[in-house]
């Protein structure tokens, strides 16, 4: 089994984006499962584009993206993209859209197919704080979770996919008030526990 | 020179309290300091005494005291005790009192003497969320802010006392939403650079 | 033009609902609509049933429910119902279900169909604090938006539905620390104006 | 009786003041006293200035200074002023300073005069939040709660002082996300009745 694990690069004019500085610190493998790396740009379609080309060259079984959630204090395993760009900053490429659809006539939403429970209570077992979140906004975030499961849709079928929101790491919190903050050596078990859960899952079909 | 480092047990219904498990973790010197390490009871008036008799035993030069803080995602060092004991909770011993002095006929509140903003400027340097509290409530943790100030104020001059709040372990917010936390690594760092800050500090007069 | 308007009554151990409040307070015509007021059940299953029984005895063009969200502190105009139910509380009538889709088989979400943003600038035209929300959570007020929107789908077309959340009432928040709420006669005047806002976007087609 | 009441002019870019707008709606008489008006300014120890002239020229009773807390959602009567400026925002004359007295060699702290419980209870008597507040910050409210206790020590013995914080108004919550407000009638009346709970307290001695 192959995952494809993608992070964002930094936005909003920030140095650093704890996605993606997590995902490079994976392993090759977890659980038996072979651990594709993949930074992706916090663009609008763009970011589609890297991870079809990826999906095209690897061949992955799930596709698990990461992206970096300021202000949330646990890992937040996402339910659900919702057919809505909405931006209320823009993209590192300067798109700034209020109200478009992701994919013009595509569903109103879809809700992913990763196990998202066994995710959030495998990262807790290791007494790390996570919990099933709803909404992922209507920024590339949400763009990614909604296009990935559109692509698994349309082109790609028998795949998985699935978002993982993280906090921002304490580096990054400094000076700003009452920010929460996870350590990196957290947010990467917390990554890890939560592709076991997804590759046993799988292992078990 | 001696710095006694005292943490609350636990206390409103937990099995752990951050404080007392950080303080527990510490070395038995930091900076050519000698640190005492002490558990003291989240009880009114009992928690003072507890540190007058290690004052007595030990004559530090510097007593540190470190409670958690539910709800706040960074170290907070506290600038000031009042003299206010208003309880929205029982302490361990089922006190809970409303408007209260610490001290009657005491002042109004007492400035902490430790080095407060070299202490935040040394913990963020190590790259941890730190600032400066301008209330630490008015339940135990506020107690004894002012309690131990008064103790040097009246009855053991030349020393120098202070307060650090630390968020909950992440193992304490599993569970509870969004409630912030901080890896038990990261505070028992944080915890040794505030002590270094003070220790240098004395040691350059 | 009938608009039906929906507040749910009181749930979780409290004697009032703001939403109901509101909703009782609406004038029988507004914006040359007229208005239909209903207090509905905040029960799985059985609120959508109080809902199609008005549809089927008043045959309104606009189904607007309305909802009470603590914590939230501006009026919030819902853009999505989700195919989950997840209660972390039990609902007036005992149930408590996780990870449950609403409808078995429903498509993923709905997107609503009233004018979401207009009806977010109408309000804040009267100087009253509004948003969209990209999220309504997984208790009774999402299963109404989503079955709502099921219900005009499959069985009453040519139909519109939406959902707001408002704060709590002001008596709601006492002695609860920070709740933010929100007077009776601003959000009266809020839900006026979003319902003119629909109101006139339906006259102009 | 007198009782002179203040409120801030706007400050950090703002155009109104919720607390300015609150105190020139008070009426000339509450509950026997007579009320007398006074804007002041965002400035460290101008504000105190005009504080000053206006106790030489009414010779009021009690002294109660209402500010503005963007991000609390009730009103919160202080309870205590620190010896502390440390602004992290420059006031209406540009200073900025960092870990000043107030008042040097002044005392750390002093805890206001009016009875604080008593105000709390009479606003949550008209059905609105308030709560008790320990630490009013360390910008220009702080700055008066302190500096006119201080005036009210040295060289006006015999007189009281207080000061209530309120939210902001709904029109400065506008387009600021989940920003709490309150009603204009509200803070007005909630100001009403912190000046009945004093007027009558001293009427009663």
């Amino acid at each position: 089994m192959k995952i494809l694990v993608t992070g964002f690069d930094p936005f909003g004019g920030e140095s650093v984006n704890a996605a993606s500085e997590t995902v490079r610190r994976l392993p090759d493998a977890i659980a038996g499962a072979e651990i594709i790396r993949l930074e992706i740009p916090t663009v609008r379609y763009r970011s589609l584009q890297v991870i079809e080309e990826a999906i095209c060259r690897h061949d992955p079984d799930v596709i698990l993206s990461i992206g970096q959630a300021a202000g949330r204090a646990d890992i937040t395993v996402e339910r659900i993209g919702i057919n809505v760009d909405d931006y209320s900053i823009p993209d590192n490429e300067g798109n700034q859209v209020t109200d478009q659809p992701v994919i013009a006539d595509g569903p109103d939403a879809y809700l992913v197919k990763v196990p998202v429970r066994a995710m959030v209570e495998r990262i807790r077992s290791r007494s790390i704080p996570a919990s099933i979140s709803n909404s992922a906004g209507t920024f590339v975030c949400n763009h990614v979770i909604y296009g990935v499961c559109h692509l698994i849709a349309t082109k790609y079928p028998g795949r998985q996919s699935g978002f993982l929101h993280i906090p921002c790491l304490p580096r990054q919190a400094l000076g700003k008030g009452n920010m929460p903050s996870m350590s990196q050596e957290m947010m990467t078990e917390a990554l890890k526990a939560a592709i076991e859960a997804i590759a046993e899952e799988k292992q078990n079909f």
